[in-house]
């Protein structure tokens, strides 16, 4: 299977294509920025804004499949770029469902979020796809909006809740406890760490796990059909921490820093995964390994 | 003609509806809140939520086209219920456009607005349609993906810049500032008035010209194109406001209330209705016009 990947330099991008090649199977994909391009994957550097470079990548590729990862994904950045979100996650996802189209990739699997719930009651948890989105924050906003842009086209969606695992860029929780926690044992900083919103709860899962879903997608999912790619379970950003601290045998004060405090935040949100499932997807992979992974990387181990 | 209206009782609707049966031509449409139904027209209260009522109201309706218009329309408020601006105006229009196709709408005319633009530069003013949406409020989002839902289906899409005259809602500027004159010159409140952000300039256009101008679109709208509804002309709300007053005779203090500042607002906004113009639209009514309506109607006169 041959599957074309935009943001193939992205943290789940990158993974995808030396996940891929591993199995024996051939990744492409368009970047623009990130990290290095994959060596076993032919990578393009292409906006999504450019129409013309977009299709002249899917017609050079000529995949079985599209896999489209790319996008702004910062929740606390969308309220301060709510423009560039657009542009990127709304447009960019429109013109890839139109070349995707020209060139003839049998199924689109687009990426979203399960930030496009919004705040959800504790008694509706773990939620279910058919709830309507209810989005709480720009970011949510534009992916909900390119979902029904992809629905409309028969793309097959995926509402990830929270990957975590090594490669994730530091302006996410998890990764900027690991290389906080790294420097204080390193001794560069003093043993603080400094932390937003902690009684968030969400539902982590190891990015591993999430290739194989999106492998699985772009094979078996069901045109215009949504599949939430969950762990079932919510935990919380303190919990998360405790545990992070405990694998790294680092102890800290945790500081609130009120710049990380975004202007909203969903409270809660746990999904039920029971549509993969029943394609077959089963996760591997546990929290604890994912933080595992992203200590061996702030400490500057190969990760997993 | 019969044109179908969506938010039939709304500021724009009501009037469109009393405006077409003037003309001896017909109008129907749905509701949720507003004015009392306008007696010329049939009417149904239907959620944009609610396909099948939706749909059930069109095959009676059986119009030539339709004119979109019921949305959450509030810049300011948009950023406390993200998820409901999301739900009615791109779920919404999602169904509203499915429920035209299915009944066999000739056109769809899909009331957009400039705050899709964004922060435009004043060089770059005015604003025509071939600039890439950069929208900056959640209201200006569900817009932008509004538009391109109803592009991809062919539909017209008209991003009015400020309407303005009798009908609107009093958390829109202009009309609050009429009322608080009013009281003024009633003696019911002490000669001074509340304000936000007054350096905000904005490009008016007196409703009475839009109505012809939904029309027309209805009838000669390329299908899948963008026109701006707009003067040209940007006035800041200081100027509209001294221009109120004038026309009012009513003199108060301004003070600035901070309730009234909107978290984000987009300096500039003004217009190229060249496209629009050359379908044979022409405004007729200048602000002065708006004003004096918004007075007549502030002071319990019939609106003109």
């Amino acid at each position: 299977m041959h599957l074309f990947i935009t943001g193939i330099t992205g943290f789940v991008g990158a993974r995808l294509a030396a996940w891929l090649a591993a199995r024996g199977e051939r990744a492409s994909g368009i970047y623009v920025a990130g990290r290095p391009t994959p060596a076993t994957a032919d990578c393009w550097e292409v906006d999504l804004l450019d129409r013309a470079a977009l299709g002249a990548a899917l017609e050079r590729s000529r995949p079985d499949a599209v896999v489209h990862l790319a996008a702004l994904s910062h929740v606390g950045s969308s309220w301060r770029r709510m423009g560039d979100y657009f542009q990127v996650n709304v447009l960019g996802s429109e013109h890839l469902l139109d070349a995707a189209a020209a060139h003839g990739a049998r199924r689109v699997v687009v990426a979203s979020s399960a930030e496009v719930y919004g705040a959800v009651g504790e008694d509706e948890l773990p939620i279910g796809e058919q709830r309507s989105p209810a989005p709480a924050s720009p970011y949510a906003l534009t992916k909900a909006a390119a979902e029904r842009l992809a629905l409309a086209r028969g793309a097959v969606v995926v509402r990830s809740f929270n990957l975590v695992g090594a490669g994730q860029a530091a302006s996410f929780a998890l990764p900027s406890f690991a290389r906080q926690l790294a420097a204080v044992e390193r001794g560069e900083s003093e043993p603080v760490i400094r932390v937003g919103n902690l009684s968030a709860r969400r539902d982590f899962v190891h990015v591993a796990d999430a290739l194989a879903a999106y492998r699985l997608l772009a094979e078996d999912g069901v045109p215009g059909e949504v599949y939430n790619l969950a762990s079932g379970e919510a935990t919380s950003i303190r919990q998360a921490l405790d545990r992070l601290m405990a694998v790294s045998g680092v102890d800290a004060e945790v500081v609130v820093d009120e710049a990380r405090l975004r202007p909203v935040d969903v409270p809660v949100l746990a999904g039920d995964a029971a549509k993969l499932r029943a394609l077959g997807w089963r996760p591997e992979h546990t929290l604890d390994d994912a933080l595992a992974e992203l200590w061996a990387e702030a400490r500057g181990e190969v990760p997993a």
